[in-house]
């Protein structure tokens, strides 16, 4: 716990001088003030993050981690467990979603095994740092012991500074594992408050009867564990996921080092949410790329108070919509630094 | 009219057996079916218009067509009217907004003066189709001869098909023209048969006063001409301009040689209900890149059926909106054609 405290006491807060530069220089660029909307708010956030005039984007880094649930064995989920270990090696081999869009953004993909319910074949470009062969299943008792759930912050939080050696200008967040919705709903009804029907979705692709099963299995995880909603670790280890608290840790330090970190997302969503309840200052830092499908997800974003840039109905996780949502915010800072302005191109500006 | 008629003639409907064969193989790459949302529409439409199983997008051209308004006279605009001619030097020279999103999505833009109102210094760059020095005030007369709204949406048909010669994967709208949102509102209230006041926005960003200037500027043309909404040339003529009639023009040639294109904002909003009123086959071929804050451009967009990729407070114009959705039309195509299947990659399907 000692790490997550001093990681979490190390992000202060976004420097708004560069935020109120930033405006000023946008206004004065060869266009009607603010015509450029969320693009511009993007570039102001960034250059806030970053305290930086002219930000650059270069090493995008999009951290795909995944791990398993116990609480597939209640049948939440349309698909086998299996595909949990399938995806990560169909991500290795450059053919999954998250492949194709990273690519076409420019970005990296560290993938990650923070608890895949097999051993995995060693790769050298999978990270492997196992909290446990998947956690407990949550309808019986708490998917972990709190000390895992520490444990798999203090990962997140190594990985994003392992990484961070070699240079990271903006970071992504992303998932994989068969059940992870389940979790998701879980904690977001534990720490919003919200019912358990208003957070739960068809993950990926359940019908009406699963569906139901899905909500009941959540309602009687809560029930067994009695998550104090106050304390996010202690939701985390009774109806969490490695993957989720992973992304937290990789979220919490992404803002210690005043790097923009893009949230994909509903797994990526429960894990800023968790991230935010440990130190609500990391909210500044974060990017909600998209609204996803998953009803929880509007949830989250408006219990932290988020935008998300785009609404494509989208429900893949993986990190796909933090890939187009860092595509956004690379244009959002291109539009800042490669635009004239209108005194450079002779342009008249408005009548005052 | 010959010419507009035998293009529209042209457009046959998009290749329904291409569309259901891409969603055959949209639903076996690895992800649960239908996850990457609009992303996948998009794939779909783009393989029924082109009728190709893997289109390329290679060829990405952006066509920005300048003009004036006589309508400024009325004082609807926040900028001078100077400021179209100052921005087609500003598009040649690389500083515009359009400029930098074509560039960082891989678009090339072709700039058109249809009818700036003053001569502009030769440029190899700059394709002069110009019609007239600006429209004429709407507000006391048409903006323009019948014979020449059919001139300027031949204009734009021939200037597409010119550089269609050295190839078009996919084409975007992108209009500059000081007051050309006080023309795009008129000819949506005249064919949705909205209220002004419905379809009345603050354009470049006149204040209360200028928007109610504004809209009983809009009511008068209207009323001093009387066009005939059922007849998109007469609207065009009386309370349109130069640029959207070219853009009309584009729209309708991008259809008829199988192109998709990206429809913009408000002002391109405004040309693509001009050409689904001359011809409603093009709808299937029109992509629609955003969602203005200028209020008439969600009338347009329900009108003529059309789901915007993008809603983020843009309501710059020039092609920008365009530009991003252009990258997400890149990015659907990626997807479709980059993605392991499941059984490829040896992944799990669904239970059954």
């Amino acid at each position: 716990m000692e790490k997550i405290k001093s990681i979490s006491a190390r992000i202060s807060g976004i420097d708004q001088s560069f935020v109120k530069k930033t405006q000023v220089r946008l206004d004065n660029l060869t266009k009607p003030q603010g015509s450029l909307g969320m693009l511009e708010d993007l570039a102001k956030q960034i250059c806030g993050i970053t305290a930086k005039d002219s930000p650059q984007l270069f090493n995008k880094v999009i951290f795909t981690i995944a791990s398993d649930h116990g609480v597939t064995a209640e049948g939440v989920s349309a698909y086998p467990k299996e595909v949990t270990a399938q995806m990560v090696y169909n991500f290795l081999a450059g053919g999954a979603g998250i492949n194709v869009l990273a690519k076409h953004i420019g970005a990296k993909v560290i993938v990650v095994d923070m608890g895949v319910c097999v051993d995995l074949k060693p790769d050298p470009r999978l990270v492997i740092r196992k909290i446990g062969l998947g956690t407990k299943n949550m309808a019986k008792g708490p998917a972990m012991t709190k000390e895992e759930a520490i444990k798999a912050v203090r990962a997140g939080i190594e990985i994003f500074q392992e990484e961070y050696k070699r240079g990271i200008d903006i970071a992504g967040t992303g998932d994989m594992g068969i059940g992870n919705t389940t979790a998701a709903s879980a904690i977001t009804a534990c720490i919003t408050g919200k019912s358990v029907e208003d957070v739960t979705g068809r993950g990926t692709g359940i019908d009406d009867k699963g569906l139901i099963k899905k909500i009941n299995v959540i309602k009687k995880s809560i029930s067994v564990n009695k998550p104090d909603s106050a304390d996010p670790i202690d939701v985390l280890s009774k109806v969490g996921g490695f993957e989720i608290a992973g992304l937290a840790g990789i979220i919490l330090t992404a803002a210690s080092e005043n790097v923009p970190v893009v949230i994909d997302g509903f797994i990526s969503g429960a894990a800023a949410l968790i991230a935010f309840c440990i130190e609500p200052k990391v909210k500044d830092y974060m990017i909600a790329a998209h609204c996803s499908v998953e009803k929880g997800h509007k949830i989250i974003m408006d219990y932290i108070g988020l935008k998300p840039l785009l609404n494509m109905d989208m429900r893949l996780g993986e990190g796909t919509g933090a890939a187009l949502g860092m595509g956004l915010a690379d244009a959002s800072i291109k539009i800042l630094t490669q635009m004239a302005t209108f005194k450079s191109a002779n342009v008249s500006e408005r009548a005052k």
